[in-house]
């Protein structure tokens, strides 16, 4: 029988477990959403019972698994397995944590446990099965809430020193933005064109006297704004809505021709939540990484979507057990 | 004996040839200025007379070289070893020249020759046997009249799908700056503090109403302001010249924040002309870069200057043959 994956993706809203084939196929998983109230043994143990409940329901042993892969939402010591920190759990939980150690001393010894960040998880998904097929490099940028990137170079993930490369949503474009990022500085992209900044970019353009259809002011629940609440503003070809649409995706633009310069990479590839903001989005970004790249770009370069839907970090984590190492 | 490396450091100004030992020691070189007034064919001749010149002065056979290995201050089509374009070279010099391949006919058959890019060439000098040493991965930042970098990965240079990976100075960093590139864009680095935008920099200063010692005005000479000038103005403790060295410190210390939150490298290395300005500025660089990088610097990384110095890119190039291919 052809042995299989099993993924774990580890975030600070949702936990999902999946049993995937070598070709990237998932074939079952389980999603909860509680783990969260747990503390760091108890998650762990949860993680191990939930893998358990999955190889038993498809009759399943555990020899029949290549190993576990673990996405996890969060800073990593990639080689030793340890958690630096995260700011997706609350009350620093799981803050230097051994969380690959802890989850291999609920399976036999033998049994192979691998933990890398979501985004590098989702970029390799994407290269092995996604939109990075053919390329032997490609960077994955996740704009969510957050912005990150996995970078995918021959074939390897590259982590860097510590093992947090890729953290991309930091880089600062704009230093004399007056926005100011979880991280603490001002204008790093995420700032700029990140979900958790879109109550502030709403703010600026209410101030200069922007109109909106949406029900929000500057007083009240400018906090509620969200991704979901701008793309509701778009359905309604809401003026403000598509500003801040717009803005953010010149920032993306911004933020991928920098890549471009960089890495000189064959393939970009976005996904995350923002990405539903759709056409408009889409090719406003890719507009403006064209303007600014013109004739420096003397290949070809391939941006596109996500191939890969929302078990995308899933799959990714399992897929980890694929790489090279 | 032990064979030898031919270093050919090929820029619009200077042209140096050399013999370098295996350990980075330069043996012997010829330097001219007028390669640049010759035409495509005749400048790959006088390469090949002053590599002949330089053997037959040291006695050695082209045997008992490794090969060949030339850094070029432009864009290359990596493995081809085709020059794109330069904006070093006046009247298009060398776009779409097969500068390896030249090289090569005026040689035996079995003589390596490799071509790459100057802060490749640069860089990779510094990772054997400068800054660079003991570290897997580094990056070298060029500033000087432009900004460029040299990505070492796992102890070989990255060149991306091109060859073209490394143009740092492209990236933007300032998208409201109303300083342009000679690339065409506003705000990348290069614009922001590299050499070329100096006279622009210190315009808007003196359009501010700063005052200086320096005998420039903004009407007359301010085309001639450059690095040089600044360091003049400094070693008066000319206040405009302090600021401006600040200013462009700050937005180093950005780069290199961004290339920390990208590559997780160990070491940044620091060479070009602009590193001249000293203490004030260098350390104004680190100071920008740890107030960005803060608590999300878990591990040390090693800012440096180079240690080699004005033969760094002769020595670079002869290097290239010294990389795992």
């Amino acid at each position: 029988m052809e042995k299989l994956l099993c993924g774990v993706d580890l975030g600070g809203t949702k936990l999902s477990v999946g049993l995937v084939k070598t070709d990237g196929v998932l074939i079952d998983r389980i999603v909860v959403y509680d783990h969260i109230s747990k503390g760091e043994e108890d998650m762990i143990g949860q993680i191990s019972d939930l893998i358990n409940e999955l190889l038993l329901r498809n009759k399943i042993k555990d020899d029949n698994l290549l190993g576990i892969g673990v996405g996890f939402a969060g800073h990593l010591r990639i080689k030793q397995g340890i958690v630096i920190t995260t700011s997706n759990f609350k009350g620093f939980k799981l803050k230097n944590f051994p969380i690959r150690d802890a989850i291999k001393e609920h399976f036999k010894s033998k049994m192979e446990v691998i933990v890398d960040n979501d985004a590098n998880a989702q970029a390799y998904s994407e290269y092995r099965f996604g939109s990075g097929v053919g390329y032997d490099s490609m960077i994955f940028l996740t704009i969510s809430t957050g912005i990150g990137a996995g970078i995918i170079l021959d074939g390897r993930i590259y982590h860097g020193m510590t093992g947090t490369a890729g953290e991309f949503g930091h880089t600062i474009v704009d230093p004399h933005s007056d926005i100011q990022c979880g991280c603490g500085n001002y204008g790093c992209l995420m700032s700029c064109a990140g979900g958790l900044s879109l109550p502030q970019i709403v703010k600026k353009k209410l101030k200069k006297g922007m109109k909106t259809k949406l029900q929000i002011d500057r007083s009240s629940n400018l906090e509620a704004v969200d991704g979901k609440m701008i793309k509701q503003g778009l359905d309604l070809d809401d003026e403000l809505c598509k500003e801040v649409v717009l803005e953010c995706a010149d920032y993306i633009g911004i933020g991928i021709y920098n890549l471009f310069q960089i890495f000189n990479p064959p393939a970009i590839t976005l996904g995350g939540g923002l990405m539903y903001w759709g056409d408009l989005y889409f090719k406003r970004i890719k507009e403006k990484f064209y303007t600014l790249a013109r004739d420096m770009l003397y290949d070809k370069i391939d941006i596109s979507l996500t191939k890969l839907g929302g078990d995308a970090g899933l799959i990714g984590a399992a897929a980890l057990l694929l790489e090279k190492r």
